[in-house]
């Protein structure tokens, strides 16, 4: 079954978790048969999460495919955008979920980017203490990263993410085929996050991903779709990046808080430090995510290179891959103050003390108590990056 | 350290988990010491949920105890009573949690009954997806019962703890001197479900059960506390208790949908498919959950007995010890029909089919599915129950 397009088989050790990832073109019109064997049987109940942009776009097709399997189907809709994934909207799924009686053999499945693979998954991994859920990832970051992992959660007034679970997916379902429609700050958005596994990954991922970047515009993304290769390349490709993402966090599933080797899944917070702050102090309402993180690495680039961490032929080659990915928001207006004050608040300041990912090289990362970089580097290298850009 | 105080070591299979339970007589002021030795380090930031009531009485204690010990104490008190056990008391912790900026190196403390121990253990299991949190019971029922195991949980209007996760404490104290303060029909209640465990384990526990139950006189349970043997034998029949219970969970932490065996998770329903319809035509005003395990108990020997599974010897048994713990709420006014309809929606109803927990003899549960009962019968046995007590 689905033997023709890509796939990845995830086993989680110390766990029963095991799961397939799957990419391709046009396995939306599928959805069902996969469901009925990821869920290990046809029919049951599921309730498809989704936003109305996306269910607009994919839900009629992705019902008749669940229905024509045998699933009794379900809807629930939340408002598309980040300041939606909050105990709000949980609240309600989980209080549509009791209402309609679901039980721990009914399954969730998230149809959309990021924040509805969030809050569906947090919403199954909590009704009755774990039901199971399917990620159907639409958007490239939803594909290469947050649908892989098994982290869900929700933002509260005081941060993002501040709240959740893990709870791994019984499968994931990539049709890049969906990835047409995607918004070209979306598209930049992805990119910045895949090059971010590109730069933790090094060699062959990060040969790959620029040369991939090298051939796509992402201002002009939907003619990608006009050419198979292409298509397929781009299968390939967030597969291989999903794979990396999954080689981490494998190793390290619940992001074990006395870590710090380079293969910790800290790592995966290269660039956060400052797109958390970037986020915060526009009030989550100026940048994508992504986009943040794509100025996140070059900060983290120049902050290293400035500790002497990482040579500038290495620092060249991030800024150039990140370059590819196409235009950030500009940055040149934002306060450099309040962008150092709100470091300290950052949510991956879990053990109580910030620690940063910086590189030592493309292909390696690696992590420094906040305590140990002065604080005048911090800040010039931040206005550095702002005078820059203005 | 405690090497006076009983003591119960729990590890869990197949996992890093493991932690002590520790009853005793005028603990609470050593809970500082306790709590460093449980989270591996003296000081850190502690979040005390509790509630007016029981915080009035033991608060003051506890937090001095706490912070001679270096912890930064933080408290946060929630209403009591059940229906406060919901998504909104979840969410003002959460944000509360949030704005102090806990992180996954400080810790939750619940001291109080089962619904500060739930809360208190979901918002502990889903902040920064899972902080440690410490369990104080200070009633009968959550020592004995509740906050062994693991489970934590939230109610929605739809019904009772339907959301929630499995986390496990880093550490249970069990201060028995707490119990003198504790509404006779809370004594009851924790006592029911004592006797469902010993219902379901048989042997030396049932023999204790009972004959502790001949000693104490729940209506003057104060009177207890005037002599030091008997404190020290509650001590001990708590710390039995809760190695029982744990006994049944250790075997199937996540209650695994797919076994009915005797061991499975399952049989702790035993009296709860009543129980919970009695709370839910109530409106969950009325029983204190325990008073209505101890009419589910009764419930479940007489269906048994109709079905002809259990001797009757057997279930005078049942029943005597189930009457030694004390005077139960009168049901002879409440709808039969009305209790039979909100069978089919009850929670443990996981698996989209009701399973009931019925009995073959003392110490030998047996799960039986609903379909395998006729309907006739149950309404019979609910008559005679109701009936027999007007």
């Amino acid at each position: 079954m689905f033997d023709e397009v890509g796939k990845l088989e995830l086993k989680l050790p110390g766990t029963d978790s095991e799961y397939g990832i799957i990419a391709g073109s046009d396995l939306l019109a599928r959805l069902g048969e996969w469901a009925g064997h990821c869920l290990g049987r046809p029919g049951g109940r599921v309730m498809v999460v989704s936003n109305p942009r996306v269910f607009g776009l994919y839900g009629e097709g992705a019902e008749e495919s669940l229905r024509r399997a045998g699933f009794d189907v379900h809807v629930w809709l939340m408002r598309d955008g980040e300041r939606y994934k909050d105990l709000r909207s949980y609240s309600r799924l989980l209080s549509r979920l009791g209402e309609l009686t679901f039980t721990r053999t009914d399954a969730v499945v998230a149809l959309g980017g990021g924040v509805v693979g969030d809050i569906a998954g947090f919403a199954a991994a909590s009704f009755l203490r774990g039901i199971r859920f399917l990620q159907v990832p639409t958007t490239l970051l939803a594909m290469i990263d947050s649908s892989v992992g098994g982290k869900t959660g929700i933002n509260l007034e005081s941060g993002k993410n501040l709240v959740g679970a893990f709870h791994q997916p019984a499968g994931v379902l990539m049709d890049v085929s969906t990835l047409r429609t995607l918004p070209r700050r979306e598209v930049v958005a992805g990119y910045c996050e895949a090059v971010k596994h590109a730069v933790l990954s090094g060699g062959s991922l990060f040969e790959e991903t620029r040369s991939h970047l090298s051939v796509v515009d992402t201002s002009r993304f939907k003619r990608v779709f006009e050419s198979p290769d292409l298509i397929a390349d781009i299968a390939e490709f967030v597969l291989k990046q999903a794979a990396f993402k999954a080689s981490v966090v494998i190793g390290d599933q619940t992001e074990d808080v006395s870590r710090t080797d380079f293969r910790s899944r800290k790592v995966l917070n290269l660039g956060h430090t400052l797109a958390h702050s970037l986020e915060k102090v526009t009030a989550y309402r100026y940048f994508r995510h992504g986009e943040a993180v794509g100025w996140g690495l070059r900060f983290a680039g120049e902050l290293s290179k400035s500790l002497e961490l990482i040579h500038s032929d290495e620092l060249n080659l991030l800024n150039h891959v990140v370059q590819l990915v196409g235009e950030l928001p500009d940055i040149s207006k934002l306060d450099a103050e309040s962008i150092v004050r709100s470091f300290a608040s950052d949510k991956k300041n879990v053990t109580g003390k910030l620690q940063w990912v910086l590189l030592q090289g493309i292909g390696s990362p690696v992590i420094v108590a906040s305590d140990q970089i002065p604080e005048l580097s911090i800040r010039a290298c931040l206005d550095q990056l702002i005078k820059r850009t203005s």
